[in-house]
């Protein structure tokens, strides 16, 4: 049966892929609020697709924010329950000017398929639609029960989904969960995520004087709140990198040993691959734990965006009376986002420069999590992977923030498989963002094994 | 004869302001390319003004940036001849959502007329060119021979009239210069300017990864150009106040015992008087020197501008490739606005972080200068402000940078009367820029005085 069902995957490769073109045309902005009716119009979209497919039921479910897109198709009662998750909101596409191409006009170049959002996440969840979609036309019928649950919150502030799945685990329950929202290390070396990080997110806005002020009638007693803020972050973290909030550092847990050994000898070289993925000659960061550590399980803090005074062509004399910076801490598992906001915005009210007043906002969060590799599910999807490439996929800790899998973790107490088929060099969050259409294949391929697989 | 040139100065009021109105509606921003036919207009509205009082001689003189606008009118060969700058270009109006009415449509709010570019600098060009024609008009002419120089660059690089005076100096010959482009301390205490710092202004670009990265992928390991840029200007100075650039510190002269002596008594409660316009409790800054010695002849180091990566409505975890700001050195006078540069940027190599690369890009600057009080000109305007005020003006440095009023000193080597009617709340290169009418009323009628008074 996953014979017809791969051939169906072949056979309707290009048609697929036009699908997925048609919904990546969508600028399905999230933070953006003069974009909502295009995120709504993005949900429209997955509703009408679900139908297509043929799950009996489908829902476009209104919360204070983005739309909530659920479907199920309960067919097998003696077979377990997989409950899919994806969105299909995306980031700003910001700075327009560096896109060799629209990033709402999908193009092919070079084997990639370039749009904003391809790879995060309307290619991922299209892959998934895919193989749902091969299992209903040529397979039979899906091989178990499928529930899904997709949002248009994620690059945002994920408010919505986060209250749903807590209203209704009842409704959600489930066996297991599977996102494919990550990326693998290499088009040859399949690897699956066992844990990923938390997220704080927050806006710092440092204030001077009433008002703007010239630096040749003010300046050297006048408050700077630009310097002020660079004095700031400068003391958050140091060139070593070390964070100096203390309370994260005595909460952050030492790692396995078996973890520990893999990073400490790296024997992938994943170091490398940084480098080369960033162009850099060496990388920066905490010198007392080795860079997949630092990437891995370790706490950060960068600097996402700062403004402040004159900023465009030539020269002004301005000492303006605010700026404003963003930045972000992520977390190890089990730390709160709350908690760690407390301690953040403590922080910089002792860090902050005598003569400036401060605003910490908080914008968003979510928990960290880590996955016990030992159950059926992780095991089915890495012989899946195994039989797509060949090669025996390898255990992460994944960088990136993903909070709905802490939340699935929690509420439903779920496996929750983190199998993601983008490349290091996808370019996420920033212009040119692309999706490789073989891993495209191969991440339809590999999920439609899987769901053979876990059928009892 | 004075009498009847003041009376001529009272009837005409109302309609002199208008004319300046007609001159603040051209928004001649010089450092805006776009608004390059703006500041020509200005020039035009300049040459017509000069040409109707009377001027025999106007010349519009093209450059290889804005144009300068020449006048001169020589009747007295007995007489002295006096040097009139100023300029008819402004700073750019940004933010504009701060602005209470728009910045170019002049507006009066409790006796202030508002509007960017009325106090800096052609409502006091306007002041000096109402003295005169009050004199044509009403006094028998002008009592002295008069040169006047008006230049559009001096909110941008001021390269063309830096390049005219050296290659005109005896076209320009005078016996001294008079400069109205500078604030004075209260509206009941006149002063004068005997000390401008100088100026150096520069683009600092640090550089990280090749392109944009996703901080789930990436952070920990990679170089963060917002955070190098932060550290760096930490390091340039610090929350002390202290600059390091240490050539620029050892060639920081000694200020004479006099001026020292006023600066650390501050009589006149000048520290006070700061507080009030910036709205704080305290000044910053080098804590080993008074605030009017920090204000007037210590090197300043401020940042005007910084942008990087997103400052956009909600969060993106992106790192950014690229931090930008724009940072300015006030020089103690006598110090060369290219040599300090030299400083600057090797101190900017020496402190960045690893893992980044910078640029520093020299934007403008130009020399500080110092007045000897000690001749007939800087007498006869003591004279003409106790005689509008009724109070003996004091000497002071201004801390602001006038390019032009070190080449008119150096080139043709005269005294150079700074005598501005300006008030500090004025906000200067911020929104709500404005002018006192009462001081623009003083101005006129002060420099009508002076004019009468250099008449030998």
């Amino acid at each position: 049966m996953l014979g017809t069902v791969q051939a169906y995957l072949k056979d309707n490769h290009d048609r697929l892929v036009e699908e997925l073109t048609s919904w990546l045309r969508i600028p399905s902005v999230s933070s953006y609020a003069e974009r909502a009716e295009d995120v709504r119009r993005a949900a429209v979209w997955a509703h009408q697709k679900l139908a297509d497919i043929g799950f009996p039921k489908v829902e476009t479910i209104s919360t204070d924010g983005h739309p909530l897109v659920y479907a199920e198709w309960l067919a097998h009662p003696d077979q377990p329950t997989l409950l899919v998750y994806g969105h299909y909101d995306v980031q700003p596409a910001e700075p327009l000017e560096e896109w060799q191409s629209p990033p709402f006009e999908p193009t092919v170049r070079n084997g990639n398929l370039y749009a904003r959002g391809v790879v995060d996440d309307k290619g991922q969840v299209m892959l998934v639609l895919a193989a749902l979609e091969a299992w209903a036309r040529a397979g039979g019928g899906l091989p178990v029960n499928v529930k899904l649950l997709l949002e248009g919150e994620e690059e945002a502030s994920g408010e919505s989904i986060d209250a749903y799945v807590r209203a209704n685990p009842e409704r959600l329950e489930a066996d297991a969960a599977l996102i494919c929202d990550t990326s693998m290390i290499s088009e040859t070396q399949p690897s699956l995520i066992t844990g990923l990080r938390g997220l704080v997110y927050a806006e710092i806005a440092m204030y001077g004087a009433r008002r703007d002020l010239h630096s040749g009638s003010f300046g050297g007693v006048a408050p700077n709140p630009i310097h002020a803020l660079c004095l700031l972050l400068s003391r958050l973290k140091g060139e070593d990198g070390v964070i100096r909030i203390p309370e994260l550092e005595a909460a952050t847990p030492s790692p396995p040993a078996v973890e520990k050994r893999f990073w400490d000898t790296d024997p992938l070289n994943l170091a490398g691959l940084l480098r080369h993925e960033m162009g850099v000659d060496a990388l920066v960061g905490e010198a007392a734990f080795p860079p997949l550590e630092r990437l891995g399980a370790r706490p950060t803090l960068e600097v996402h965006g700062i403004r402040g005074g004159f900023t465009g062509e030539g020269a002004k004399t301005v000492i303006p009376a605010e700026a404003v910076a963003k930045v972000s801490l992520r977390l190890p598992a089990g730390l709160k986002p709350d908690q760690v906001f407390d301690w953040l915005e403590r922080a910089v009210h002792r860090n902050t420069p005598d003569g400036h007043r401060v605003e910490v906002r908080h914008l968003g969060g979510g928990e960290g999590m880590v996955v016990a590799p030992d159950n059926l599910f992780i095991r089915a999807a890495t012989s899946a992977l195994q039989a797509t490439y060949g090669v025996t996929p390898v255990f992460m800790r994944e960088g990136g923030s993903i909070p709905v899998a802490a939340l699935l973790d929690q509420v439903l107490n779920v496996p929750v498989v983190l199998m993601g088929f983008g490349l290091p060099d996808d370019a996420l969050h920033a212009p040119n963002e692309k999706f490789s259409l073989a891993q495209f294949d191969r991440g339809m391929a590999t999920v439609a094994d899987f769901l053979g697989r876990i059928r009892r």
